[in-house]
């Protein structure tokens, strides 16, 4: 008797890979069947194997490129050195220029919460008196829109940043180039969320007049500015992911800014006003994780042959990323995803914006959600379990080129945090980076409705790998 | 054939239990063996046996008591709520009361670093002018010594607390009881590791003169006090475990604290020194939470029946436990152990003092080790790998009795840590409890030279057990 035929005498024991269509058949004739879940790389598409096919004699070169571009993403060493005023110290950045988060899109194109941010923004230039008027300049083709990424640049959700707003300035000390972000106005109504009452803009003017003057005369003092990357390597071992949970380095921010405040010549009131404001807001160091994230991806930019993402953002619309190896202002583009997770009493999923703002900035450089495992509070507030969170972390690591030991996860033995997503390898792997981030309610105004877990859609990486290879 | 003799016949699959001297002998004669690790209860020590047989019939009683106990401890809610001089608030504390760590101990019998710590303390003081003097003052008898646990205070290392030295005051606000803890130093040359030179006492007229002057105005100004349990229960999530690692907890309280000190009529320039102090000291929350934890313990005192341990400290010569059934003052003793570590470079075993302090009150408390596996980063300064820190949190839930939910641990799906030590428990598995903690040098005033884990010596909870069976 041959061999093959003598397996119908005995009882079968089945492994099924891939499709799972024969172990469901199996199983209703009840039959024991293993399955092993495998799909064809790039999920089977012909276009995007060709594409990898080819890249794949590149090997040697993209890898190397890619090296380089993540050691210099790992060797950035930003600093807050100083505080100015957009139009002043933002690259080409005018009066009648309005930043905002992710790619670019029209006024009449935007969501709820950044049309509701921009009205907000020209009613505290002074642009505008009221909504109505509001709507009319930003229609009118007189004022620029652009977003953030272009000017070195980050906003968080709306991200909208006007002329006359104060914002931090990040210096990369290694590689000397600069990045810019506002200053985080804590929760509620907010203009970040499309919130542009009195008290949004009161608070923004009081931000501008009072807060960033003093902030600016502290740092005066401090030799060579705060340094970010000892911070936010620290608070990645005290429950942070530097993206939606920022408790402990807005603390160690604190801890480090409050002396430099009181040596200056200004009032203990005042001092006090500032100090407040960073006390009750633990998102206060947002808007410093996410410029830090960005002078160190910036200076990555433009090495010729890097499949490295050097940003990912959305602007509540359209998700967008960019590649090191194909130049600097140059996005890949596909509609935004909802944030699926946890969201605050008395909303449901109709309320929600799609995925929004600038802070996957903090995800593209190896933190936020791809540190989940060491900040692992924070599944109280995105859902899921531990387990969850560990695992994201890991499956990091299969997308990415190299680990950062300036990142250290506890959980994972004090293992880098994966670092450098190389498009190759999301697409190879049909596994895309994971973000964890705040859910925004649709409509200007009402602010924070939830937390949760989001993926950028495989399509921006579709496209970008495509592009990638035409002419190799 | 019959069974028994059949099992020559076969290759033997053997699994040894308890002692693993068969095992060893199987080896030798190349036999694969499964050893189980096993041991009789209490080690098989007959008398310990038969105490615990005798509390056995009294099971419900103290299981009842043991819950009374635990949630006294759980419900505890510990404030800062002022800034006194020790003999003015310390009960039972006069102008030649001098208080130390651990249980009763001789002026003559003190180890280096406790010595080293009163004559600083006498200095100080102005009773002596200098080693010498204190020396002879020391060992009049004029002095009285006691320890600072039987005036509801606690100190860390050494724990010398005299007359004049500010102490922050704690109130249990769910019990109303009190405790104090001076104001920790900072590290290298400090009174608490037995230095006494002209930076130490200057330091310490500072912290009396300045510091703690500045503190209580501030505290005039929070209604009711600072809540320390919430800031203990955010800190065990931020890698914080209360005792060897208290980052997290000092920026919290520092973020907390420094508004009110900026609301008080006080100068900017004091208040800046008052913060820079706090700022550079990632240790000053150590003396407060261990009060918190103290405060708790104290209310658990006294309970009939109950086998919880409500306190457990060290002389830096004897190690001693009390047992909530077992009375107030009632101290079981046996000499201290040595700390098993990481040494700072340049020192070795022979430069270590024995276990020394009062900080032991955290992990009676179920902080401390007890909580390593949520404070993981610790392992880099006591030594270990993070399955190690898991263990040994996740061992100390077998000799306590319940989980406190107020204090949880991310690492192990936010389980509660585990509390109320039961020394029944302790002598039947022979599980001791797991404490982390600094090692100081054994000559006065060199100061900590490394940290590591320690365990008290079994001998104290089996003089416990004996006691507490004695007239059951």
């Amino acid at each position: 008797m041959s061999g093959i035929s003598n397996i119908f005498g005995k009882d079968l024991k089945i492994i099924n890979i891939g499709t799972s269509k024969f172990k469901n058949d199996l199983e209703l004739q009840s039959r024991d069947v293993v399955q092993v879940d495998w799909e064809p790389p790039a999920g089977g598409n012909k276009e995007l194997i060709e594409a990898l096919d080819k890249l794949e004699k590149l090997d040697k070169e993209i890898n190397e490129a890619n090296e380089k571009a993540v050691n210099i993403i790992k060797e950035a060493n930003p600093f807050l050195v100083d505080v100015g005023t957009a139009k002043d110290v933002i690259p080409n950045m005018d009066d009648n220029t309005i930043l905002h988060a992710g790619p670019p899109i029209k006024w009449e194109n935007m969501c709820g919460p950044a049309q509701g941010a921009v009205i907000g923004a020209l009613i505290y230039e002074g642009k505008a008196k009221n909504e109505e008027r509001a709507r009319e300049l930003a229609a009118s083709g007189k004022i620029k829109f652009a977003p953030a990424h272009e000017h070195n640049a980050v906003g968080p959700m709306a991200g909208i940043i006007s002329p006359s707003m104060p914002v931090h300035i990040i210096q990369n000390k290694t590689h000397g180039n600069y990045g810019y972000c506002t200053i985080n106005e804590g929760l509620g109504k907010v203009l970040r969320y499309g919130a542009f009452n009195d008290e949004v803009i009161d608070r923004l003017k009081w931000i501008e007049k009072e807060f960033a003057p003093t902030l600016k005369k502290a740092l005066e003092l401090v030799d060579g500015g705060i340094n970010l990357k000892t911070i936010i390597s620290q608070a990645v071992q005290m429950g942070d992911e530097g993206h939606n949970r920022n408790n402990a380095a807005t603390s160690l921010f604190f801890r480090e800014i409050s002396t430099y405040l009181l040596e200056t010549d200004i009032d203990k009131d005042v001092i006090k006003r500032v100090l407040q404001f960073m006390k009750d807001n633990n998102h206060y160091f947002l808007n410093l994780s996410m410029p830090a994230c960005k002078v160190a991806l910036d200076a990555a930019e433009g090495i010729e042959n890097s499949t490295v993402v050097t940003a990912m953002a959305r602007n509540g619309v359209e998700f967008g990323i960019r590649i090191s190896g194909l130049g600097r202002n140059k996005w890949f583009t596909a509609p935004a995803n909802m944030v699926k997770g946890l969201l605050f009493p008395g909303y449901t999923e109709d309320d929600a914006a799609l995925d929004i703002g600038d802070s996957t900035i903090t995800e593209t450089s190896g933190i936020g959600g791809f540190v989940m495992a060491g900040a692992l509070p924070i599944v109280q507030f995105v859902g899921g379990t531990v387990n969850d969170a560990i695992n994201y972390s890991e499956e990091m690591y299969s997308i990415t080129v190299s680990e950062n030991t300036n990142y250290a996860i506890p959980t994972l033995n004090f293992r880098g945090s994966a670092i450098g997503i190389d498009i190759r390898k999301v697409i190879e792997a049909s596994t895309l980076p994971i973000i964890n981030t705040g859910i925004a309610h649709k409509e200007a105004g009402v602010g924070q409705i939830g937390a949760g877990i989001v993926n950028p859609p495989m399509e921006c990486f579709e496209k970008a790998i495509l592009e990638f290879s035409k002419d190799k």
